[in-house]
């Protein structure tokens, strides 16, 4: 299924993409689009509904985050040898792990703002993993059942506050709109092979990452395993799996970033694409 | 006030302790202390209330977490010059931002468990600030307008996992029980001159942390100013504002650290008091 929530922000409403591409509403059987919903009981309920008995959304509907009520957005740094080397950081011998602020998430299609103060805002193409039940130190060969789905993420940082502000990663990363993430959460039995997707990211028409998931270091089954060593993965948290080369921090012979009025254009095999203008703070 | 969240883990109602120092069950006029309840006018209705009109809490009452729906745990690190200094790094230029998890949310009193692995686990007596309505870009000036009050907080730290195990602090601060936030939020009204309170930690009955808020290097006002440049903040939001010396870690001739079953108790003037038994996780 791909699982999604259309509406206004702050009020969107649970839905699911029918096979004629329409948005059907589901907010008859389930409030959102989060917690317990995520559950593999609470996804068979949904597998079970006939989307032709759905209402359809209102044409032209906004995508929302395609996860509500997101507890922790985690992500794994440098987890694809090549943008590792572009970074000029070495890959590294277990997963980096940073967070996200919760409260830059925003809907696939949202206007991302530039921060005040930002001279290096750059795009990172990611794979998205959404909890589906309480993991706990988690062997990687269960680690998959405690998923529900995935998403395309657009994991926007700011470079300057990110690594020339001093501390942790976490001050570039959390800025209000650096979260894009859907349009769909898409449940595990219809992504594919996930550690064999194409992704990309085009600015303004260019494309600027053009990866696949195959070449990621630690692959998610692993990373839920590892994550859930150092705490509790919890439904509807959301796991942002690094970035394959191409970011504008690694580009040559000068590294170009994103001003007021630019256009990115990102998406992974199956999960969907992304669209985003970068407005001012 | 002194607000605060008493019942079973999960099922918290929302209370207050009244002049005789029993707690008083709000349950009847608010959902929770969270949120909107935080807010200016949010905090006005309450205080209208006549705490003796209101329920008791029943005799014994476990203590949770003294504010609910946390969106964000937003840690300062290297806060105190003298804390700097016994970790052997440089008091930073500007505030140094990390975040918990904030699954690792627990009541004051709750069991802290050392995590499977974990060799190095070790304890921070701080301040924080719970944050009361949306900031975004605020002056220093007016930034004490966005804040609801104050809390005692544990930063409960594994060094291993934070300093050893590669990328950012996040993998050391985040784990399950490494928040234990109250008892009390108490209302800016009523904490003093929050740049003067005393703060002590104590492992089985020695006193380790013996410090005052007098000597952190960036205050409240200033944070919370600084924090909205990177991130908004909303109501629950919660800054944990960095630790005195007499850490774990910064002990000679050798680090000490915390094995199953030791006790630590800790408190900030006027903020209230916790006390912790660590078990295995």
């Amino acid at each position: 299924m791909k699982l999604l929530r259309f509406g206004p922000t702050g009020s969107e409403k649970p839905g699911l993409l029918d096979a004629d591409g329409q948005i059907r509403d589901l907010s008859g059987h389930v409030d959102d689009i989060a917690g317990g919903v995520l559950s593999p009981e609470g996804l068979a309920k949904i597998a079970a509904i006939d989307p032709a008995s759905l209402p359809t959304a209102p044409e032209g509907s906004r995508y929302g985050p395609c996860v509500g009520r997101v507890g922790k957005f985690i992500c794994i740094g440098l987890n694809y040898a090549d943008h590792a080397a572009e970074s000029n950081l070495p890959v590294p011998d277990e997963p980096v792990i940073f967070m996200k602020a919760t409260s830059a998430i925003v809907g696939p299609n949202d206007e991302v703002l530039k921060p005040r103060g930002s001279t290096k805002l750059d795009w990172e193409v990611e794979l998205g993993v959404v909890i589906g039940k309480k993991a706990s130190y988690v062997s990687e060969a269960e680690a998959l059942d405690y998923v529900a789905g995935y998403c395309t993420i657009n994991d926007v940082s700011e470079r300057n506050f990110q690594i020339e502000r001093g501390g942790t990663w976490d001050k570039g990363k959390g800025c209000d709109t650096f979260g894009p993430i859907g349009p769909w959460l898409v449940t595990k039995d219809e992504a594919g092979d996930v550690n064999n997707l194409s992704m990309w990211l085009d600015v303004n028409g260019k494309r600027f990452q053009n990866g696949n998931t195959a070449t990621m270091v630690f692959k998610p089954a692993f990373l839920v395993h590892y994550v859930s060593q150092f705490m509790s993965l919890h439904p509807g948290d959301v796991i942002s799996t690094g970035t394959p080369p191409g970011v504008g921090l690694g580009q040559k012979p000068e590294p170009i970033y994103l001003n007021v009025g630019d256009v990115m254009e990102l998406g992974i095999q199956g999960l969907g694409s992304q669209k985003q203008t970068v407005g001012a703070a």
